[in-house]
């Protein structure tokens, strides 16, 4: 059975977007995890501030990451994003995601987006469905061979 | 006094994020917007499938395209997305947004995204507070110069 | 195989809040559903007009009995409403719901409030899971008696 | 200047459904909220379980008490809510309203509803419009007379 790190690490390699994003890994819990990204300029929308689309990317990855971790596949079914507090170039938001409801075949997650002065910038909610497959292939099954 | 289609212009020219995206313009009208964009190798998550951040951040332009082409500057506060359908590369995303609420101090958009089979992929809904200011100046302004 | 209609009608007959909210059924199509009710004094909040929670209850019912009728029990995960005009103790109000995805397991619903002037009052989206069991026993299993 | 437990108490006062939902309050502070209920016959959906309205009416009003508490009378725009477990006849159930953004045009507000074994039975996010105007007449106002 591989650990929530492994999930995610294998995730992120081939998650190209996050990777544009810059996203980085801070911790992986079990339902759990934190990220960070910096802002960059092509991130700005037509207000000079940062698009809305991109504060819900790192919630949504931070999200991902933390519904998927124990290697139960799991897709988002709804999420929603409350704006709070204008996002500039060069900050540095951070996303931590924790478990809210972990069902059998659905969960419940909620993602705090702070920024360098960690005032929350962003409050987001997601719902996820499990569909009961493995993301990376278990150690038993490798370990029969 | 700009018209929508005026005021969409010069938000695009400035948002640098849904140049990323590759967003091109199909109609504007006053609270109304359609737009659609080309899905990219450099769009897609941890699954291969698109990351739900690009579906959310079409339609996030689209409800800014929208809500602001009266030139009342207005800011989102609450989005909210169902992912419906898995979006793969190569898809051509397009965004229609509808006015559902046009309030004096706040709007609400409804958009759906089609893929180009005219599927329903996604279907968000946005609520936005008006500042009362300008995006563009008007005519009367310029005129005083 | 019981039709929508059949499936309704046993569902309001043990719905103990949606006959004090004086819920009268309009018309059940599959994955559909049209009702209406009256907004009586013992529903205000404490501004004098019509709690919030009363044009939920009345979606929340529409959507029920949208998502339940094709017999398939399915339970609400998350569900989301906009308040875009206050409702008046006397007004009748309508709820219109209407299928935006049937999924296997899951399924997604839009849900319009109007009052008796046709103006739209509130916007209501639910998401279900479907759990795959009856709510009323087939013929078949009757006929086996 | 009123405090938020006079606000609270006379918006109570004029509540008949908060009334007849049979709410008691736990505890009032600036933008924050605490109330209860029991859950009774009469708020039964076509299963059997309680009505998702019941726990949607409750936080609303735990979230009405909360935004509305320092006398700027305030509009819910859009509420959200997650059904995480089963309600049945006979549970109590507490809402607990913390303020996540207290704007100056706009607020957010988390309401966590437990049943009597603190067991999380619904999450409710909510977005309000402060409108500036009181609630309750201020005590200049009624010295100036």
């Amino acid at each position: 059975m591989p650990t929530p790190n492994e999930v995610v690490t294998s995730m992120l390699e081939k998650d190209a977007f996050s990777q544009w994003l810059g996203i980085q890994v801070l911790s992986i819990e079990e339902g759990c995890s934190a990220i960070k990204m910096m802002v960059r300029n092509e991130m700005v929308n037509g207000f000079g501030i940062v698009h809305g689309g991109i504060a819900f990317s790192l919630a949504d990855s931070a999200f991902a990451f933390a519904c998927n971790n124990r290697n139960n596949l799991s897709v988002a079914l709804e999420t929603n994003i409350n704006f709070l507090k204008a996002v500039n170039v060069g900050d540095e938001l951070t996303a931590i995601a924790t478990e809210v409801h972990n069902g059998k075949s659905t969960g419940v997650y909620s993602i705090n987006i702070f920024n360098q002065r960690k005032e929350l910038v962003a409050l987001f909610k997601g719902t996820c469905f499990r569909t009961g497959k493995a993301l990376v292939a278990n150690e038993n099954s490798n370990r029969s061979n």
